[in-house]
């Protein structure tokens, strides 16, 4: 990964984020920064790391709003790869993005620079969500036994949680002691272990991503090609709504349908990310298939906190990893996880035609 | 220590809680059952502890209202030992009390029957503080580099802060995750490091003075020849202002004074302990000297969740150990940091004659 590298992939995790995985250019400003100071870093497929070296996911944690305005020491990296291998006794071979979606798709480029170790094309989600336990690892049954965090001032906590909801809490409790944002580790795996537990080729897909909005005449027919998406509705912002409160963003917007799809409305809602559209009270998509709503002339992805009225809009989703439609995958981040009382149906199957 | 010594210990740790600590009871019940099921616990001084084992002090953190109700599984001293001996690479030869004053004077007899090691005959206080950093081992210099929590649930967090500040903050956020309340190990010390840098004999002092108060027909006036303290008043609590918030319980009492002090009232304000006792909006004692308000006619220490409107008390007061007296020392724990602005008087100047 070069520095040219770096807004083709801003792009890509913005569109993956499904509008949220926090603002990218938090996550591009690292990345830049460190690649500049620290050189390029090799981009390495899983099978690359040995059986029983280390992979070290890694994400922000905190709210978005402050990691926009507290940039990082720069440092926590190093004491987190530090501890992490003191206590695992092994070392660690190359970093992984927790979480593709967002900044914190961004950000592991320039963490893996500071290091000067590879970045595992791969993440933990495919996308962005809003809670900690929502990862692959987790829907794979690896245990989340070690979460590592550091913060600016240079404070190194470790937690050996009973289980992820406890990590949450913790990690959470810590990070906000720190001052709302914090560097950190979590499912530390070997090799090994990660194998069938991460989701592979994450990285060079929001690459692709990056890229197809980028080149050509139509960049909105290029995305849709790239991620064989469906058009849900291409019309105006008509209504948005939202409100922070339990560390996320809640809310939903109105899309009124122009040209073709002029009279239709559709609904979507939101925590943190894009949850599910509706239209005349039925689903038309919903998690963890993604669900993204981009500008409808630059195919540019539009964060949860940048919808505004009267923006024209297209309304992407496409098909998750399957691993988030085993039974385990939907149980932790289907609708009903989200409180949502409907049954999944798979996004090609509800706009097939 | 065999079970016949903890209620003499728990009547002494009571006094040197200075209303705080925690309730002694919770600590009693603690070393009852532990010593009743683990066996009795050597009581050593700390030239038996070898150059370069260790000593885990050990302490209660959070706020004593939670303690007293949500009791300890029993497993946290296995899970602290047994991550500290992993980080350090060195055996646990003996616990010591942090904090001799209430609760956490007691609890550790029982931890270290659990452990099935010797207790020191040490702390690091002589008495009770509300902070994590203020202890003997930070005023000597010795660097706050490990603090091991461990809760109820079987959640262990080691946070490696920056200094001591930031490990009050961050211990203090995962306690509160925890439910606000935690067993937590700071100022892990080999042998070698402790000598100097602890304050030893309180132990013996905590029995001594339980067992002055329960011996014969004064108590009051045993207590205070056994403490060299003064008696600030003796009255009747007239008012008490309690609240809980932020991990600590914060407030403050009134006493009129009757008999020989009718027509005078103390106020003595409260962070868990009792800080400063002022009269006419003077100082008539404060922190880092200990003040202690029992009962008028049984000497037995009234805590801080145990006062009542009506009580008959008297309120004592008598010096600190000479380490808190250290510029250092005042610097920790003196009334400043307490946030009151005026400079520390010895007790004994205060109240001379």
């Amino acid at each position: 990964m070069t520095l040219d590298d770096v807004p083709a992939l801003a792009r890509g995790c913005a569109i993956l984020g499904t509008g949220g995985g926090g603002d990218v250019e938090t996550g591009t400003l690292t990345a830049v920064r460190a690649i500049d100071e620290y050189g390029e870093v090799p981009l390495i497929p899983l099978s690359e790391v040995p059986d029983d070296s280390l992979v070290l996911p890694l994400s922000g944690i905190g709210a978005p709003t402050v990691a926009h305005e507290m940039l990082m020491s720069g440092e926590e990296p190093l004491l987190i790869r530090d501890e992490v291998e003191r206590i695992l006794g092994r070392p660690v071979a190359a970093v992984m993005a927790c979480e593709i979606g967002g900044s914190n798709g961004v950000g592991p480029v320039g963490w893996a620079a500071r290091l000067g170790l590879p970045l595992v094309d791969a993440d933990g989600m495919g996308r962005a969500f809003p809670e900690v336990q929502m990862v692959s690892m987790y829907v794979a049954g690896r245990p989340v036994n070690l979460v590592v965090l550091a913060d600016v001032q240079g404070n190194v906590t470790t937690v050996r949680p009973i289980d992820g909801l406890w990590s949450e809490r913790i990690s959470r409790a810590v990070c906000i002691a720190s001052g709302a944002s914090a560097l950190m580790a979590d499912y530390v795996l070997t090799g090994a272990q990660a194998r069938g537990a991460v989701i592979e080729g994450t990285v060079s897909k929001a690459l692709a991503i990056g890229h197809a909005v980028q080149e050509g005449a139509d960049p909105l027919g290029s995305l849709c090609a790239t991620l064989d998406a469906s058009v849900l509705i291409t019309g105006k912002v008509i209504d948005v709504e939202r409100r922070t409160g339990g560390g996320f963003v809640r809310g939903s917007l109105v899309i009124d349908g122009t040209g073709d799809d002029r009279g239709r409305l559709l609904r979507v809602e939101i925590q943190n990310e894009n949850l599910i559209a509706l239209e005349d009270g039925r689903a038309r998509a919903c998690v963890p298939d993604l669900i993204t709503v981009v500008d409808a002339q630059t195919a540019g992805a539009i964060s949860t906190e940048s919808l505004r009225y009267g923006q024209r809009v297209a309304v992407l989703s496409w098909p998750c990893d399957p691993i988030w439609r085993t039974e385990r995958g939907l149980a932790t981040a289907g609708p009903r996880a989200f409180g949502y009382d409907i049954d999944y149906t798979p996004v090609e199957e509800l706009n097939h035609g």
